[in-house]
C-alpha cells in the first residue's frame, strides 16, 4: 500500500529528488496517488493509513519545510469529511491544487512582484534567489527602466552568479561589496530579496546579510519586498521550533592556510529579519503583511493543524 | 629662508614621509623650525612668511586633514600676538604641543579608550586601524577577559591582519563575515572602529562598512566608539567641504576574469557614519561627544581659522 | 439576459452612479438579480455567465475598488458550489448580505470608532472624510466633551468642509494650517482620517498629507486611526498592482496668473501612510490591525480569488 | 429549559467559579449540555433559545473577555446550520472543543513558548503569570542552562510570587525593582510575560509596567513574547472598546499613616503595550503576530459575531 | 554722552532700522562709537558707562536676538580689560569685527554651505530663506546641475517669492502645497532651510512646518541643513528662557467671510525643530553640530555673559 | 605650609564635610587660602607645591567629582601663569569665583529651569533631586499652574519626600509607582531631574530608572531636563573611566525573613541615561546641549587637565 510513498520518500532521502520546491510536489503527489489509489478500509482505517504514508514522507527530511506544507496542505479536510469518498477525493483534489500551485509559484511571484517594480528605479538585491531575481528580469522585460545593485554575497559570492545572470539579460547591474549596502541604500527605491523560511510570526530566515539590507532600508525608507512561496512558510515554527541557523567551515571564508593561528571562524548561513522591517511578503497567493503568515499557514494546512501540536 | 619648510613639502610630496601621523607632525616641525630660526623682519613681515611657508606645506599635499592640521595648529597663535618675538615663540611652542601630543595620541587613546572595556566584553571592531586596535590589546593587557569580532573588510581584507595582530597578543578573537555584523552585534557589548576623518558636524569617514556596524549597534543599544586622533578633525569640513570618498578599480573586489560582461562594479573606500549614531569619540584629548567637534578644532586651530574661510 | 447587468454597468460608466460605496452596491445588487433571475442552462455555463456579467461590470470602472470588491462579493462561492441552485443562491445570498454591510458601513463606523474617543480626548483629522467626521460626530452625540483641531487641507481646503460641519454640530472645533500638524500633534490624543484605498500589505492611500499626520503621530505616542469601509480594501494590491496616484492641474495650487514663469507645480492628490503608523483600522466588520487586511480580502472574496490573478 | 445555564450563571456571578479559564470552560460547557438536551423546537426557535441561554450567562460577568469567548466559540455554526440536528450538534462540538483546548492551554502554551529559549538564555519576566511561569520552567525542565530577572512588580509585589515559584524548580533567579528595567534588559536575550486582555488591532493589556518592559526590549533588540491563551482575545474589542483600566485605592502604593497630607496616588493596574512592540504571541494555537489577532477571533467565534456588533 | 546710542536705540525703536542683521549690527556700531569717544572717567566709570549704553540700545527691542548679540560682542572683553584703554579699545575692535562677521554672513553661508551640494542634488526648502535661498543659487552659480521643491508655506505664502528668484536665476524649481512634504521628501537627497533664532541646546525656531521637513527627512536619511547667521543664537534661551511663538490672526489664514460661525483658528508663526533632527547648522564661522551652539555663544560673548543671568 | 589643606582633606575624609556642593567648595577655598598665604619660593616650588595640596585633597576622596571639580578649578591658570605672583592671585580668583557660583548653583538652576516650565504643564520627576525640585517650586512660586507626577522610587521610597516636599508648598502632587511611568508620560508635559554626574560625552549618571523616564518621555516627544550643578560633570571620564554603579544589599529591596531561598537581588543605585535623551542640561551656567558638556569641562578646568591624564 505505501510502495509510491516509501518511493518517493527514500528518493528525498538520497538526494534524487532537490530543491524546496520539487520536494514539496514529491510529497504531494505521492500523498494524491496514495488516497487515488486507495481501496477497501473504513474512513477509520483511512486516517490511520494517510497518517502513516505522512509520517513516511515526512521521515525523509524532517527539517524540510516545503515538504511538510506539501504533505499537509494534501491532508488538510481529512479531518473534516464525513466519509471515505470524500476524504480520498479531497486528498487528490488538494494533492493536485498544491502541486499546481507551486509549479507556477516562481512565475507568479515574478509576475506579482514586477508590478511593483516603476521605470527610473534603482533596485537592491542580495545573494541568488530565483524569485528576486525573476521579478527583476520580469519588469526588465515589460520595459521598465531599471538599475540593480547586487551584493557580492561573501563567502560564497553568489552576487557573482546573480549580476552575470542579469547582464545576460541585458539589465544595467553592478556589484557591490556586503559593506557597501548601507551606502548604496541611499541611491535605491526598492529592495528585492528571496526567503529560506518565513516563520509563523513573519521574521524572514534568509541568506546571511539580509537582516542588514532590511535594517538599512528601513532607515532610509526604502521598500523591502521578500519574494517568498508559501510553501516556505514554516509550520514548525507555529508551534515553537525556532530555525536552526546552520553554520559552516571555516575554509569557506579564509584559504586555511591564510588563517592566522588561534583565530576562529563564525559562518552562520542565514540571518533573521524581523516582521516590523518587511513591507511586503510577495507570493504566488498574492501580496501579504508579515502579519498574515499565520493565517495562510491555517488556510493551507487546515485546522487539523491544531491536532499536531505535539508531534511538531 | 623656506629650504627646510621645501624639503619637507618635497618629502611628503615624494611619499618619503607618510601617513597622517607623520606628515602632520613633519609639517608641525616645519613651521617650528622656520619660525625658530626666523631672523630680522618685522611682525606684518612674519606674518606675511609664515603664510608661504604654511602654504609651500599644504600644497604638498593638499587633501591631508592632519597636514593641515599640523601647519595650522602651529600658528594659531601669530594673529594675536603683540610683537614679532611673541609671534615666533608661539610657533615654536606650539608646533612643539602639537608633535608631543600627536606622537603619543594612539598611546593615549589605548590608554584612556581601554577604561571603558570591562572583564567579561564582547567587542567588534572593523577594518584594520591601530587606535582601535591599541584599545583592545591595552585591555587585555590590563588582564581583562575579553572576546573580540572582527570583520573580514572586504575587499582588502584588513580584517585578517586585525585577527593576525590580536591572536598574537594572546585575544579570544574570531573572524566574521562582512555580512554577519548586524547577527552578531545581537551578543556584542562594546564596538570600536578608527577613524579615516572627523567632520566639523561630528560625522565619523572610515573604512566602508562602518556606517553598517553602528547602525546594528544603535539597533540593538550597543555602544558605538569611535578611536581617533584630533588631527583627523577636518577644518575643510568647517567651511563646507564635503569629504571626497574615493572609488577604486574593479580588480579588488573581483579578478575581472571572473567578472561577467558589461557588469559594473562601485567600489566606495569609505562610508560617513552620522554623529547621531556615535557614542563617544575617544582622542587623545579625553572623550568626546561628536557634537563638541566644532569647539576642539576652534581651540586647536585658533580663531585665525575663521579669517581662512575663502582658501578652505 | 445580461440587461440589467449592462444597464447597471453603462449608469456607473455615464456617473449617474457616483460615490465609491453607491457604485460598490449597485455592481453586487447587477449580480445578484442576475443571480436570481438565471434560468436553465448547467452549473458550467452558469459559472461562463457570470463572468461575463462580472466582467461587464468591471469594465465599466476597471479602477474601481470598491465595484470590484462588490462584484466578486457576490460570486465568491460560485467556484464550490456542486450544483446550479447553490451558485444561483449563494450569489443572491452574498449579494444581499455585501449591501446590507455595505449600506451601514458608514453608521457602523461611526458607533465603533466613537467608542475609542474618551471625554477629555483632543483630536485631529484631515481633509473630509464621512466615516471620520461621522466617528467625532457621534462621540460628540453621545455627550463626550471633546475638542477638535482639523487641517486645511490645500489645495481645494475641505477642511473647511470638515469645520463647518463639526461646529454646525456643535463641536469644539479649531483649524489648522497643513503645515502645523506636528506641532499641534503634541496636544493631541488621537488622530481619525478617512481611506480612499487599503493595500494589502495594509498601507493606507489617502488625501495627501495624511501620511505625515501618521508620521507625527508615531513621534508624539498618538493613536492614529483610519475609518475605511472594508470595501475600499483593493484587491488589485493583492496582485501586485501599485495604487496609480493622481497629478491634479497646476490651477488648483496657485492661480496661474501669479505662478512666476518657469515654475513646475507637483499636485499629488494622495500619499501613502506604511502600515506600521497605522493603529488600527475602523471597518464596519470591526477594528483591525493593518496586518489582517489581506485575511479578510481572502474571506470577503474567496479563495476563487487566486485564480484571478491574471486578470487583476 | 435554561436550568443548568442558570445555575452556571449564578455560579459565575456568585464568584464560585472564578478565574479567566475556568469562567470560560463553565460557560462553554452549559452551552454544550444545553443543546445536547434540546428538545422539540424548530431551527428557528432553537436559534432564539441558544441566544437566550447566551445572554444569561454573559449577564452574569459582562466584562468577562473569557466568558465571551466560551460561550461564543460554542454557538459559532449555530447561524450557518440547515437543521435543528445541524445546529444542536455543532454546539455540543464546538463546546467540547473549546473545553479541551483551553483545558490544556496553559501547558501547550508552556511546551510551545520553552522551544523558544535557548541554554544559556537570560530571561526576563514581570509580575506573576502562570503562562510565562510555565514557559521558563519547562525550558528549564528540558535541561536547558538559563538565568532569571523577576521584577518585583509593585504595589503588589507578585514578583515575590515568581522569584519562589522559580527558586523552588531549581532556577537561577534574580529579583530587581520595577525602576532595574532599562538598566538590566542590556543583559536579556527574552522576555516573556502574560497577558490580561489582548484586543483585535493586537496591543496587549497587562500589569502596569509591562509597556516598560517591551519599550526597552524594543530599545535593545530583545524579543518579547506574551504567553496568552486565546481566550484572552477581546471580542468586545473588535467593536471598538476600549478596555476599561482599573484604578485602584492609595494603601495599596503607601500606609496611608505615611502618605503626606494632600498628596494624591495614581495606581492603574494595568498599562496598554502596542502591537509594534510584540515580537510573539504564544498561544495554545501556536505562535502569533499581533497582526493575526482579529483573524483568529473570526475564526473562533465565525462570522456571526459581526451580527452582534450592536450588542457589544 | 549717549547721544549717539540713544539715537540708535530710538531708530530701532521706531522701526527705521528693521531686520535682524541691520539691527545687530546698529547696535554694534553704537557700541563702538561710543567706546571710541569715550572720555575721562576710570576703568569703573567706564564699565558702569557701557552697562547703561547697553542698557538703552537692549531696551529699544527687548526680544530682538540679534540686537543682543550686536551689543554683548561688543562689549565681552570688558570684564577682563586691565585698564581703560584696554577696554575702549576692545569695544571697538569686538564691534569692528562683528559688524564685518554680520555684514558678510549670508554671502559666507552661501559659498559655505553650496560646498554641501552636489550636482545632481534634488533640494527641498520651506519658506522664503535668503540664508538658505542664498545656498541654492550659489551651487547653481558655480555650474551644478539641481533641482529643488519649494513648498507653498501657507498662511502666506512665501514659497512663491523663493520660486520666483529661483526660477529667475535659472534654476529647476517646482512648487510644492505643504502637505506634500513627506511624499516628495522619498525623492529628496538635501534639505536647506533658514532659522529664525536657535536656542543654546540646539533647537531650531523657524517658519511653521520646518520641524516636519526635518521629521521627514529624518524618517528619509535624507541630510537636514538650517542656514543661520550666528547672530541668531539666542543668550537669552541660556539662562532658560523659552522662544515665545507668536500667534497671529484668523484673517491670514481664511477670507472671514467664509469661516464658519464658531469656528476657532490656531494660527502659530513658527515650530521648534528638535537638533536630534539637524545635521548641519550652516554658519559664518563654519559648519556646526547643534552640540556646539552654546560653545559659540559663549566664545562669541564672553565669559562676562554668566553675571547677567539675573537680567536676563 | 599644607595646614589648612590637610586639616580640609581630614574632614571631608571624616566625613565632618559632606554633599557634593560643601565638599567641592571647600575644597576650593583650601586651594585659595593655600595660595593667598603662599610665601617665597619660585614659580616652579609653587608648582610644585600647589600639586602637592591639590592631591592631598583629592586623596581625601579619590572618587568625589566635585571636590576634582572644585580644587582643578581653582588650578585652572596656574600652568600660563608667567610669575609666582600672578600664579597665587589667579588660584585666589579661581576659588573665590568657583566657591561663588557653586554656592548659588542650585538657586540658578530653579530660576532658569522654571522660565521652561509653563502654566498649564504637567511635570514628572524621579528620586529627590533637590535641584528638579527648586526647579518646580520656583515655577510654581512664579504663579504657574502646575500639575506634578513624582514616582515612588523604589527601594528606598525617595518620592515620599518629594510629594511631600511639593505637596507643603501647595503644588498640585501625585504620586506612582515607578511601574507607571510609560503609562503616565503619555499625559506629562515636561520631565525634569536630579544628576549625580555628567559624562564627558553627555550621558547622564543618575537613580536607578532615570533613564526608563528618559526613554519613555522620548517615546512621547516629551521634553526631558536634567537639573545639574556643573561640578557634576566629571572630568575623569574625560579620560576614560566609566562610572562606578554602586550595588547594594538585598535587605533594601526585601525583608530578608520575606526572601525565598536561593533568589539573588540585584539592586544597582544608578543607571546611566544617554546623551540622545537628553533634551536639556539645566545648570548654574545656563542651558546646555550634552554635546556641550566636554567644552565646558575644558573652560572651567583649563587646558591643564590635558596633562593630567595619566594620573587621572
Amino acid at each position: 500500500m505505501f510502495k509510491t510513498v516509501k518511493g518517493t520518500a527514500s528518493d528525498i532521502k538520497d538526494m534524487k529528488i532537490r530543491g524546496a520546491g520539487r520536494i514539496a510536489r514529491a510529497g504531494a503527489s505521492a500523498m494524491g496517488t496514495f488516497a487515488g489509489n486507495y481501496r477497501g478500509g473504513s474512513l477509520t482505517e483511512f486516517r490511520k493509513d494517510i497518517d502513516t504514508a505522512a509520517k513516511i514522507l515526512l521521515d525523509s527530511r524532517p527539517t524540510a519545510v516545503s515538504l511538510w506544507n506539501g504533505v499537509r496542505a494534501s491532508t488538510k479536510d481529512v479531518g473534516s469529511a464525513s466519509s471515505l469518498e470524500e476524504a480520498t477525493e479531497s486528498v487528490v483534489r488538494n494533492s493536485a491544487v498544491f502541486v499546481e500551485m507551486s509549479s507556477s509559484a516562481v512565475d507568479q511571484i515574478a509576475k506579482i512582484g514586477a508590478k511593483r517594480v516603476q521605470s527610473g528605479d534603482t533596485i537592491m538585491t542580495h545573494c541568488n534567489s530565483s524569485a528576486a531575481v525573476g521579478v527583476i528580469k520580469e519588469a526588465h522585460f515589460q520595459g521598465k527602466d531599471i538599475k540593480v545593485y547586487a551584493t557580492e554575497s561573501r563567502p560564497w559570492g553568489q552576487g557573482l552568479l546573480t549580476v552575470k545572470e542579469l547582464s545576460e539579460a541585458g539589465i544595467d547591474v553592478t556589484l557591490i561589496i556586503d559593506s557597501a549596502v548601507r551606502s548604496v541604500m541611499k541611491r535605491t527605491d526598492k529592495v528585492f530579496v528571496g526567503a529560506d523560511t518565513v516563520t509563523s510570526n513573519g521574521a524572514l530566515i534568509n541568506k546571511i546579510g539580509t537582516s542588514q539590507l532590511a535594517l538599512a532600508a528601513d532607515e532610509a525608507r526604502v521598500q523591502f519586498n521578500a519574494c517568498t512561496e508559501t510553501y516556505k512558510f514554516s509550520p514548525m515554527t507555529m508551534f515553537g521550533d525556532m530555525v536552526t541557523i546552520e553554520e559552516r567551515g571555516h575554509d569557506e571564508v579564509v584559504d586555511p592556510a591564510r588563517l592566522p593561528k588561534g583565530v576562529k571562524i563564525f559562518n552562520p548561513v542565514f540571518d533573521s529579519t524581523p516582521a516590523k522591517y518587511i513591507d511586503a511578503l510577495i507570493t504566488e497567493l498574492g501580496i501579504l503583511s508579515p502579519g498574515s503568515v499565520y493565517d495562510v499557514m491555517v488556510r493551507q494546512l487546515g485546522e487539523d493543524i491544531f491536532r499536531m501540536r505535539d508531534d511538531s
